[in-house]
């Protein structure tokens, strides 16, 4: 990887390189054959890299040259490298035995979809910059709402639709936004100081991030605690009470974050109590189904999204749950006409006459960014690919799996299960002497957790909720089979041994 | 296509399909080569398509089900579907003879390196959850910042730092947040009102955009003029005679954008001059170098960054003329622990020694959104594989030959350059009689524009600057060679014929 000074002055101002040709139809096969052969078999040998990476702060800078190459290397050894330099310093999210944070899953048909979003590039902006991206990422948003059984009011072929955004904060940031402007239309901007916003303690810390992008004041942001007896979800009677202090000491409520699945320990809020609480405040409520939203295809959990009629919008990242890669989250609205007003821009060369027209949407009004990326393909193909048949087993298989390992720990009585499992995460922790809240036995968890990690051959992370340190064991990665929830179990017991045996 | 409702109870409480397996590495391999392919020959006959999709709003809904299929369909129904349906709903940015907007610039590198970081699916939010994907960031951030010739100010291996984002409104909205943080720390938050930004009316739209998404008082968001005589560059006098004002105003001057090439002709702001002025007020300045900012990465161009180190930030996107694909925005900051700052999340299910440390960066603390893909591997393989030089050559060649289509528009007298081009962007119009701002000319060139784009050999865009209506023809898609600027400019030549012998 030889490297000179790049901008020696006019010597180059005559390149010293043959005629460039950057996307050579041939060459670009020949090279995109060889990568997915090179992927391929990543996948085969996932199993033989360690899953949370074992390299240390600083390991790649001193493996690379300070500064770019000035003349071309060879692919073969670009690949070499990626296998030598890149993969040890990948925490494998996509190891059968990845059981840390949410995994992200993926598919054959997603992969697909990408290659094509991305071969594509298409920018869809607007329609006219790219019909099919706008239509598709509309036909898609609609049948997935139907998948969820979610009301017409939040489907293009009703008064409502949806959009792709990378990631939830996005997602709720133009939501809140539309809500704030609203809100100030009618009290005034110098009045914004007494705008309130509500989540709970178990709300994803995006929440008081985007709280404060939109400049809702930080001491407004109202984070109402939860308790075991509720299982960590929102009280309705708690927002109540808060949103009365608040109207009462003349503040202005005005967004609530309700979450359908937590990421401590997928909690569930009820949706449709809390909506009837801030219906009647003219509240915006948005729900955050990022994770467990995708469960509610299925039948036997559409319940989670009871009351889903009541609200304003709802979010649920199919990165998370659906096969989807990185980065896709689904937003739906009942009033886009809020978010395009709070969000639009109409600069002249972007003009043009379907967007006058009226009869077209265009996204970039529905999103942070201008530019935007053929994500649609991606669920397109694996809603086809797959059909709902599979989709819903898949969610089932996922929770099956996690059931299996919820019986492991009820079954060691040196373990306890510390919150009910609704999906496919398992929050448990090693107590043998029953002690509810000893630092001893926080301790002894992480203890075990950083045993665990260490080995490489299991990546499983922790939270604490209600004061308690557990470990979580979130099964779903899309390559895990039942093979891999023992073994993983059997580590773990293994690690106890030899934790308990050197300690107690 | 066949679609049956989805979620129709306990009938399918167990699933009628086989096991599923979404990601077996044989059927990867197997569908994904079936892909290269297919995209392969896309790229070999993208001339034959429209570069315009001539589709009808709407055109897509009728041609799919109204919901999603409940049993899987066969990978090479959905590829033809993609061939029929699809295709002709795209506008091709990828076509040579596209001329619109900015280009959207690719290259098999940059594929390669999209394939691998869909491929890994590595979810970078904090270093522990990949650290390559963090310190490759790191890594060719530095290396395109010695690129562009940066001071170290703005480099890890300086005292500053740089992060990839999707798009330049998000990096813009990132760097406002901590200004507007920094400064209310000062004033109290109560005096929110009192915040006042910069911009040129040539400034892209994002910039309103994110001041109000930022909660900035849109009275407070002041577009200052440009005039034809600074070739719609932003006057460091008016800037300064503005802030005098405000100040004066009891107002509080904080932020400043900074624009090196604009949407409309790529005029240049002047870097050094504009930063003279807002430095004396403690004004953050963004210098939003999108387009142009590539350019830079040749000696000859590097002037226009000259003063960069007088500024708080600056943002690149190398999806326009960095050969990225989308999307892809650098943003460099001068005091990344000021973002940190005003971005940081910490909870608890994050939290781990590594990031506790302070040894590592953990990127979610320096972007909007807490997940984050791998998108530095596309940097990292474009600049390997093909090397500055190539870099260096491809921003020649297109300046080349947007210099040639500038060459035509003058020879011609019944055509006029309206904007002296800057760099790869030709601005014109077709004015036989030399009016000047004349309605008819307007309506003239809206004519030719249609009727150029109508016969789908060519796109291009309009913009309208100083009251003046002109045609954008802005060179660079990746395919594009002198042959096609051959052709559009005879197209452009016969529609200017068909619509003067029809008109005068």
């Amino acid at each position: 990887m030889g490297s000179i000074d790049a901008n020696n002055g006019a010597a180059f101002a005559t390149s010293p390189v043959a005629p460039f040709k950057p996307l050579d139809p041939e060459e670009f096969r020949k090279q995109a054959h060889r990568m997915v052969d090179f992927i391929a078999d990543y996948y085969k040998n996932i199993e033989n890299y360690p899953v949370l990476s074992q390299v240390e702060p600083g390991y790649l800078r001193t493996r690379l040259p300070e500064t770019a190459p000035y003349l071309p290397e060879p692919f073969e050894t670009i690949l070499e490298d990626i296998q030598k330099t890149i993969i040890p310093g990948l925490t494998n999210w996509l190891s059968p035995n990845f059981f840390a944070y949410f995994p992200a899953t993926v598919s054959s048909a997603a992969f697909l979809g990408e290659m094509l979003c991305t071969g594509f590039n298409s920018v869809g902006f607007n329609w006219l910059a790219s019909p099919a991206a706008t239509e598709l990422e509309m036909v898609v948003m609609d049948w997935l709402a139907n998948m969820l059984k979610l009301p017409k009011s939040f489907m293009f072929s009703g008064t409502g639709g949806g959009v792709l955004q990378g990631t939830t904060t996005e997602a709720v940031l133009c939501t809140l936004i539309a809500a704030r402007d609203r809100a100030l239309e009618t009290i005034g901007i110098d009045n914004v100081g007494k705008l309130v916003v509500y989540g709970s303690d178990q709300t994803h810390s995006f929440f008081i991030k985007t709280c404060k992008l939109a400049g809702i004041f930080p001491c407004n942001i109202r984070i109402i605690p939860t308790t075991a007896e509720d299982n960590f979800s929102l009280s309705p009677e708690a927002l109540h009470k808060q949103i009365q202090a608040d109207v009462a000491d003349g503040l202005v409520p005005l967004f609530l974050c309700v979450t359908v699945g937590t990421t401590s320990t997928t909690a569930v809020d009820p949706v449709s109590q809390l909506a009837e609480v801030a219906n009647d405040f003219n509240v915006w409520i948005h729900v955050d189904a990022a994770y467990a939203g995708s469960a509610c295809i299925c039948p036997e959990f559409r319940q989670h999204l009871d009351g889903i009629e009541r609200v304003d919008s709802l979010s649920l990242s199919p990165h998370k749950w659906l096969l989807c890669f990185l980065d896709c989250c689904c937003l739906w609205v009942k009033k886009p006409e809020l978010m395009v007003k709070a969000l639009n821009t109409n600069p002249e060369y972007l003009r043009n006459k379907r967007s006058e027209s009226d009869a077209v949407v265009d996204y970039k009004d529905w999103q942070i960014g201008t530019g935007k990326r053929f994500r649609a393909l991606r669920l397109w193909l694996i809603m086809r690919s797959y059909g709902v048949a599979n989709l819903q087993s898949h969610i089932r298989s996922d929770i099956q799996m996690a059931k299996i390992f919820e019986g492991f720990v009820k079954s060691d009585p040196r373990f306890e299960i510390v919150v009910p499992r609704a999906f496919s995460l398992v929050c448990f922790r090693l107590n043998p002497l029953r002690m509810s809240h000893a630092t001893y036995v926080e301790l002894l968890n992480m203890k075990l957790l950083d045993l665990v990690n260490s080995t490489g051959r299991v990546y499983m992370t922790h939270t604490k909720v209600g004061g308690v340190y557990m470990l979580r064991f979130a099964v779903g990665a899309t390559l895990t089979e039942d093979r891999h929830v023992y073994a993983a179990w059997e580590l773990i017991k293994e690690c106890a041994d030899a934790l308990l045996d050197g300690n107690l």
